[in-house]
């Protein structure tokens, strides 16, 4: 893996060798962005076969269920963590053996998540250019880039081929406190592929807004519910209002595999709270930026109602209001899919009953 | 002067020995807040006075002018810099001298003016008691301190004056990027007096709203048009468009000498633009946080339309809308208080025709 922790500064690979040096990796953010850490988890479970490919299949199993458990817990907020890896756990548990099957079967399923995401977020950017006008100015948040993705994005994504279709396309960079996802990761991504950008503070949103130099608003999503509620990077809720205080259209681009719909709003998905350390040990000039016990809250993600939401974007197409009805529509044709021979599917969690 | 760049980590103080070295501790935002770099303005007057005691009256007023004229530009929003700077030359263009009574009396002058800012701060924590509710939980944003203002402080006044009339009184702090002034000032002035507050990122305002851990915004301001418009450090809009989303009053606690009647709205208000390393020179856990040559934008300061403020607290009252009429009152009082024995005045500037 890349560790998104040491960029831009340095481009430095972490190898796990185990489920448990998968774990430390997610939870360190080593590994970040929901439908990535899907994909990692994944590769977890395969890990943890592969190192029981000697043993029995009984065994095996219990290993991958273990590790399937301790993986699914590394964070609580992206669904696509826990939805991967219940898919490898389904495949584990009906898996015929011997353990040597299970686990090379497990890996060629991880390999095939990575690449279904990678597909799915280029089919995202097509779809999303019927939103994008000429000449647009996006406003984005947090980093839903090829590094939070596996490879091309789902926001950054949206902006990639924005860019491709009209190169007057402009970028505004939320620095995204307190991991500074926007500055570290998004501009990072943006100066590599030469899309031309502009890194602001989080607090600068609103007068750019209300400077008309954004035309469109477009975030990822770490889980959206039923009803069409976006939970994703602390920040992105109160972005959501102050483009509906602008007329800004609000847009989110996420794979059906962010989708889930036994979640009825956004009001039951859990909200990871971090370290004060994220908050208070910054550095500006060489000096430290608050009193060093300083009391901190520091919330990871937040809660953006579906009626502050102007469309979804999967890789089934956009979605408009009422999302519960648009968004079922392609959860369906996700497993529609997935059934048949496209190599792009949602499988092992089903809509809520 | 405590020199605030080194807050919280260190206690430092510098001394300016001309009007010179005042510009580079106001540039350099050693001395930084409205109404304290007023006084410090009015400081660098004295400076330069009082090397030229030994020169004729009119060799000694045009060092002050020059002075002036210097100081003047050395911040361009804060009305207060400005204002100090004209009162002080007005003294000296009226001044019969000799030239060593120029310098005393342009002294005498800046410490009055010292005096006069904390006795306003002081009026409007206790003029604002009768906008805090039990158990508030006060947001705020920047730093309007005992450090902006030469003691006690405007929005800091009004949580510090809550919190001696009720100790369940709370304060959520928005470390106010890029400068960190929350983090590194307001943070260090509550826990020296020992009140309890929480430090979050700019980007958790809207959920701690939303969550209903907001019951008062209150903030400073750096400049006020005469329609009620404010201006004040970048994230202030911000905040207002979410207070009135969630129904959570906003309030502007600023001295009349923060007012400027000739300003018709804050349209005409010049926004400083910073130097972009403000942006992208900091380390998070010691490492870089965005490409070295990232393109930036760093406007210091943002412009709040009337029609968001619930009310404006200055020395005089709480005022509430229309503002052009209560702000106008409100002036006239302060000038009245000038002209007779009060200690508390805004002079040198008029209202517009």
């Amino acid at each position: 893996m890349l560790d998104q922790t040491r960029l831009p500064g340095e481009t430095a690979w972490v190898s796990a060798r185990t489920w448990q040096e998968v774990v430390t990796a997610i939870r360190g953010m080593v590994v970040r962005g929901a439908p990535v850490i899907g994909v990692a988890g994944a590769m977890g479970v395969a890990l943890a076969a592969q190192a029981a490919a000697g043993e029995d299949i009984k065994a095996a199993r219990a290993r991958v269920r273990e590790a399937g458990a301790g993986l699914r817990e590394a964070r609580p907020t992206a669904v696509n963590l826990a939805w991967a890896v219940d898919a490898q756990m389904a495949l584990a548990a009906a898996h015929p053996g011997p353990a040597s099957a299970l686990a090379d079967d497990l890996a060629a399923a991880a390999r095939r998540l990575h690449a279904d995401e990678v597909g799915r977020c280029e089919r995202i950017g097509a779809h999303a250019l019927a939103l994008v006008t000429r000449g647009a100015r996006i406003l984005t948040h947090c980093n839903a880039g090829a590094l939070a993705t596996g490879g091309y994005g789902t926001a950054l994504g949206v902006v990639r081929a924005a860019h491709a279709a009209d190169p007057t396309v402009r970028v505004l960079v939320d620095e995204t406190r307190p991991l500074l996802q926007g500055a570290r990761l998004t501009a990072w991504e943006l100066e590599r592929d030469g899309i031309p950008y502009t890194l602001i503070a989080d607090s600068m949103a609103a007068t750019m807004m209300a400077e008309g130099r954004v035309s469109h608003v477009v975030v990822g999503a770490d889980r959206i519910a039923a009803n069409g509620d976006v939970v994703n990077k602390i920040g992105t809720y109160g972005l959501a209002v102050l483009a509906r205080e602008h007329g800004i259209p609000f847009v989110v681009a996420a794979p059906t595999s962010t989708l889930d719909p036994a979640m009825a709003s956004a009001a039951g998905v859990p909200i990871e709270e971090r370290a004060p350390d994220e908050v208070r040990d910054l550095r500006l000039f060489g000096r430290a930026a608050a009193p060093a016990a300083a009391p901190v809250a520091n919330p990871a993600f937040d809660r953006t109602p579906h009626r502050l939401v102007s469309a979804i974007v999967t890789e089934q197409g956009v979605h408009r209001p009422p999302y519960d009805r648009t968004l079922r529509a392609a959860w369906d044709a996700a497993l529609a899919e997935a059934a048949g021979p496209s190599p792009a599917q949602p499988v092992g969690r089903s809509p809520a009953a």
